[in-house]
């Protein structure tokens, strides 16, 4: 089992010794093809279900194999599949149409904007296959995926056609039939001929066969192998980022604007929780899930609620160490006034997604506890107070989070930050910081990154404009405080004490005034007694 | 004419317009691939010299050019050289043997260490072809090549025999002889067989000939394409860095401390040159290229000076912008008290090789030349004083030198420092630190890296060691004072301030004690004046 470093200690408590961990990243930890080179036998024969591999790893993999002597064979028929006798169906929920107030843009504009990239690049077909990428394309939502707003399908966009490919159960809907304008199309390019799911491929077959000689075809390099060898090479174009991710990636006014009253929202719920818990802790009844239940409960209270947008991780002591832990009533632990407390959750409102983390002590934090929170806190301001270039990468900005950690010899095994999506997934590309370089693009304008807080990436105006490249900063989108409790106080500067005082005075005005117009006393006290400035 | 950020400004100057500037890096410039084959007509023919072009590069180029219908060939007659009447002969300098006072280590002892390296990865042949790695395994130096103390070489490693290819006139001296053992090797495995530098391809030829079907030969991908494509495709194991590379990256302390002493000597003259400058500039006499001539002549008097590392970058007013500039008759301009003088210059001594640069100003300097110099100062404390764990790759702390001029809206379109060789070359991998995520090696404790000032990584112990990697940081070979003048010291924290303070203590201290002893009377005076603490 190979895994990253967030969840090498999760994986080592659940494995039993049937599994040999894998822990990828380390120096000693040889890739799965190395792996399969060192054990097996000359030419021998690796299958794969090519549906559920990615066609770039599928290149990779079956690469090195070859060079080996050996071969990755494309399996017809998933084993798992053949014993699997109760599979339940694939979902298929209601879809939901969003209206221009909360996307900014037509579904019919967006395909005219990825058609200009089409030509610009003499692209005749692209197939869409992320379903992030199809939601936001077409201004639908399903709830097919826990926590993720979208449905299964495809897409395939040719200069004047357009082919969606979903369970056609779902397009009875006459509001929905209206919004893809399925019975009276405005022009004829703007048409959507709708196919079942399980089309594609045929589909995909026959456009692939009527191909002129210059034609080419764009497709994700991560789609599955199985749908990419369908395109001939000649006319085949992998791409790591497609035109609708990186145009869905930077957000409009519109979804700015959403996403702020999304996080207005999220800071009252969290607001109210943590009030909450500050008053039932000491009696002992709060536990790791109760606490992640209650989270939901008054998130659920807010307007446009729709679900959250992650398993709420909500974690005590040691509990805290294990990244993306999920409180099971076998290790569901009891709040006290002895242990952090960790909270990093979100949720899913129409107007916007959140994710948010927060670290607290409902006792008295130990100087350890303190310091290597405060150390962390450094960092997260080196990153959100940094003003780079217009133009930067992400990776450029992740030692910013780890310095102060690094000159005490700490760390973290993860990266810094990820992309959030508007109203849809929660993790998103084209952008993120980490220390690992992948084929992260440019940070611009209208990006939202989270670290734990979200921001959104603003233009910066400074005293000079080096090559006229304008620089860029972050701007938070969570307004949820920081306890001061944990901080050593001491450990910072003055400008870092500054920030501090400086990004809770924006948390009372705008999360006061909404806590108030709620009527939420409790909670608004709670605010105002965390957000004393520092000095 | 494709060129990287360090020379637009140089070449935009030096070019007439029969030439177009491809400013390499910027979105807009074409690689030349792409720009090949944007202009070529169908089905053309690319010719190259496969002896200037290395491996590495003739694959990515023959693979873009190959996929849009081109081809790329190895031109056989290499069409210069057949216009080229006059070509001088190819240099070749007398050897220098290096005994274990300089290098720490025989070459006898490197010749084992590599051996083992190549029977831990089941490698049979090891074809060295970097001259600064033949130089530094047989430990010898050589003056082929200005700057770079290097002479015209290849080595083939076997695991029982040691091929050098080499100008055969250069082997008689007796000395040599014995340094490398010709007439009476200790072990038959030791036993060094000469043959001329021309016959590499022919004696490779045959060596690959005689191959077993499991024998692998190393080679860098950054060989040349013409010996590269000797070795059958089946037996070649290309590498970006060799076991030499890496070895000779990561100094013993015998070489750490001739590199200090080089410092040391190399700062002597630089204190020197600054206190002379000082009382000639007034006077109008001197020239960039007249005080690069009496920088050369100071450190000519140091004991072990053999010659420069690099042509003196020695550059008045709007000439200091050109990164690698280098005066020439045409463009000298007379040092002043109204303009900042920058002076990157090195030198080559038996016991280690230097590369400083200062900034300085005889006048008084203007608020603008004092904001940047000082943000630069910032970036280059910020990255000298971080500690980071063992492993992490350069391009990592790239950023900390760039923060506080991100901040005001300034840049540098270059990296930000590179490894630096021990009586070897100036520039020299796998380490480096840069924005450009090339495929750095992480930086070790041992290893020396210049960004205007030299530094050895060494071990730095922290309150904590997270998962045991150990943490390293720099500390300063270069002990040359940073002129405070320039400084707006209210810019600067009071972390800062104490680390410009103690680095003008060591500079005292260290390079003080050998001014003194060698009775340099002004230039002590000198810097005990630009070593006054600041507040």
């Amino acid at each position: 089992m190979w895994t990253d470093g967030r969840y090498f200690l999760q994986a080592s408590q659940q494995m039993d010794n049937n599994w040999t961990l894998m822990k990828m990243g380390l120096k000693e930890t040889p890739s799965q093809e190395d792996w399969l080179i060192s054990v097996l036998p000359e030419n021998s024969k690796v299958g794969v279900d090519p549906w559920i591999i990615a066609a770039d790893q599928w290149k990779n993999m079956s690469k090195a194999l070859t060079s080996a002597g050996h071969s990755l064979v494309a399996v017809q028929e998933n084993l798992i599949d053949a014993v699997w006798a109760d599979r339940p169906e694939r979902p298929s929920t209601q879809l939901r149409t969003l209206g221009l107030e909360y996307t900014g843009l037509s579904w019919q504009d967006k395909i005219t904007t990825l058609r200009a990239k089409m030509t610009e690049r003499k692209i005749t077909w692209f197939v869409a296959t992320a379903l992030d990428e199809i939601a936001w394309l077409f201004n639908l939502r399903g709830s097919d995926i826990e926590y993720n707003p979208v449905f299964f399908a495809y897409a395939i966009v040719g200069l004047n056609t357009i082919r969606l490919f979903v369970d056609l159960k779902r397009l009875t809907d006459p509001a929905l039939r209206d919004h893809l304008q399925l019975d009276s199309p405005s022009k004829p390019e703007l048409s959507i001929q709708t196919f079942p799911y399980e089309s594609v491929y045929t589909e995909l077959q026959a456009i692939c066969t009527a191909l002129g000689p210059k034609d080419k075809v764009w497709i994700c390099d991560k789609a599955s192998c199985a749908l990419t060898q369908v395109i001939p090479k000649a006319h085949r174009t992998p791409i790591p980022y497609t035109p609708l991710c990186l145009a869905k990636a930077v957000k409009n006014s519109t979804e700015i604007q959403g996403m702020r009253m999304a996080h207005i929202k999220d800071a009252v719920a969290l607001c109210e929780l943590f009030a909450w818990l500050e008053k039932e802790i000491p009696k002992g009844t709060v536990t790791e899930i109760s606490a992640a239940d209650k989270a939901e409960e008054l998130r659920s209270q807010q307007k446009d609620f729709v679900g959250l947008s992650f398993p709420t991780i909500s974690s005590v002591g040691p509990n805290g160490a294990i990244i993306h832990y999920r409180p099971l009533p076998e290790t569901n632990r009891t709040l006290t006034m002895n242990e952090v407390y960790l909270i990093d959750s979100g949720a899913q409102y129409i107007d916007g997604t959140t994710d948010v983390t927060r670290t607290m002590h409902f006792g008295t934090p130990s100087a350890f506890e303190k310091e290597c929170f405060t150390y962390v806190l450094k960092g997260h301001i080196s990153v959100s107070a940094a003003v780079f270039p217009n133009g930067t990468k992400g990776h450029l900005l992740d030692s910013f989070a780890r310095a102060a950690l690094w000159e005490s010899g700490l760390d973290y095994l993860h990266g810094t930050g990820h992309g959030v999506g508007c109203f849809l997934n929660v993790h998103e590309g084209p952008c993120g910081i980490s220390y690992k370089t992948f084929a992260d693009e440019p940070l611009e304008a209208g990006m939202i990154v989270s670290d734990g807080t979200d921001f959104q990436i603003t233009c910066q105006f400074n005293s000079y404009n080096y090559r006229n490249r304008g620089s860029l900063t972050f701007d938070p989108l969570t307004l949820v405080p920081i306890q001061v409790k944990m901080m050593s106080t001491e450990l910072l500067t003055q400008k870092e004490r500054d920030w501090v005082n400086e990004y809770h005075r924006k948390c009372r005005e705008v999360v006061g005034a909404e806590l108030e117009r709620q009527g939420r006393k409790e909670a608004l006290e709670w605010l105002i007694r965390e957000t004393q400035p520092i000095v």
